[in-house]
């Protein structure tokens, strides 16, 4: 359980761990700030979204809390560094998009008197660094515990409390395996999608000839190379098979088209609309 | 030119009827509203969209200018069986999406002392019915026209102070080959993509686990069946080449993902968002 004499560390200070520790800030909890970049340690303390915003990792040894908003492999790096700091007992969790293989390595070395504790926010923008970090973008957003054999109810518990802090919606549970076979289907492949349609675009004539349509379904069509790659890899498997899934699927309508069959292809529309529909606007 | 004088028919007042009829009384037009159903006429004229509410269509003798807001199947059968109504040197215009068959199979039966002046205004809605139909659609929407050889300058003109009147913003002129090939990768293509992706969906799992970016890919998603069906045949050719397009695109990611080829998929994702950059939000 999460409790408010409990020190909470936020390690890399970018658009989530930014909105990490004003959110938790705001809730009351005693929040140190870890980031390597010196205008974002200095912008989070004179936000008051941090009691302490430091460079040092070492600073990590009072805390009991360490919760990691960094990229999958940046996180795995510096656990390995930096784990000799916890102390004895020390919960650790983080944000990572993908978590069959980030939870796989760090089973490899992470000490066992440490509890790490898998979540998965369902909330970003399509901009990074601390400018634009607001704990407003939690509000009622979905929030995945992905817990693992070697979780107690403890731990998992303390998961739910930082997303209630934090004024997430709804709070799941998923096991490692669901999680990344949902979030390729939900996340990763929409991102293929919008980045192939907007790589084939010309955008002079969509400024001029193009409706609402294009614009909205490449919304998320800027993608942070950093970030991407990394996560497409580490859930290759089951992104491959989603993305033959959806090709498969293309395919059958082109041949319903191809043979002009108005029903089959007013039945696919009748469906699509339907399922829209039960997700509001 | 349009002329303060000039009488205009609106013929099916649905979203786009409804919505012309309103901008066009609006900017000061005297506008004669046509449609089958009793209740969308009444509502048009209790809104003061329209000075006359008909389902007469012989009403349209006394008019100058006639724009049909009718599907494309409809348009062409209501003009057969209506153009007898038309008084000599009428304007016709419509709103018609593809434009290529819709232009050839008129020209094969229209009056010669009419002049047809095809248009495409770029805006509309997931909705259908002049329950949702409103002028502000239109408020620096694309418009294209598309006339050819049949058109004179004074048509051209006409159809330009069309889109004025209703406070279009960007107004273009396109052949009708280039017309369908834009509107073909840049809405049809968008349409069938959003339908593949929503068709294989389980809605219970986006309301759980999703964020943001599942919600705005699928906006399109609910089509109307009524009308798409016989846009993407009317217009076969083409979209069965920009459907081929993307899937090769997304086929060549796919084997990039495949060969864990990190800096070609970053040079996607660079490309991808400095593209999309330049559309702004």
């Amino acid at each position: 359980m999460l409790k408010k004499e409990m020190r909470i560390a936020v390690i890399g200070l970018g658009i989530l761990g930014g909105s990490y520790a004003q959110g938790l800030s705001q809730a009351g909890y005693d929040v140190t700030g870890v980031d390597i970049d010196y205008d974002t340690l200095q912008y989070a303390e004179e936000k008051g979204w941090v009691r302490r915003a430091v460079s040092n990792p070492a600073v990590i040894s009072d805390c009991d809390l360490i919760i990691s908003c960094l990229y999958p492999k940046d996180f795995i790096a510096w656990l390995k560094e930096n784990q000799k700091y916890m102390k004895k007992g020390a919960y650790l969790s983080d944000v990572t998009g993908i978590k069959r293989e980030v939870m796989k390595q760090i089973r490899t070395f992470l000490r066992d008197d440490i509890e790490y504790i898998a979540c998965h926010p369902m909330a970003g923008r399509e901009s990074s660094g601390i400018l634009y970090a607001s704990s407003a973008l939690f509000e009622n957003a979905n929030f995945i515990i992905v817990p693992d054999e070697n979780n107690t109810p403890e731990g998992i518990q303390l998961a739910r409390d930082i997303a209630e802090a934090l004024h997430f919606g709804n709070i799941s549970v998923l096991t490692p395996e669901e999680h990344d076979r949902i979030i390729s289907f939900l996340s990763q492949l929409p991102h293929v999608i919008t980045m192939c349609l907007m790589n084939r675009s010309n955008p002079e004539e969509i400024r001029k000839f193009s409706g609402d349509s294009f614009r909205s379904i490449t919304r998320i069509a800027r993608m942070n190379e950093n970030l991407w790659p990394d996560l497409f890899v580490m859930n290759k498997d089951v992104l491959l098979e989603e993305i033959d899934g959806f090709m498969q699927e293309m395919a059958d309508f082109r041949e319903m088209l191809e043979d002009e069959d108005m029903e089959k292809m007013k039945e696919k529309m009748r469906l699509s609309t339907a399922k829209r529909e039960q997700l509001g606007i």
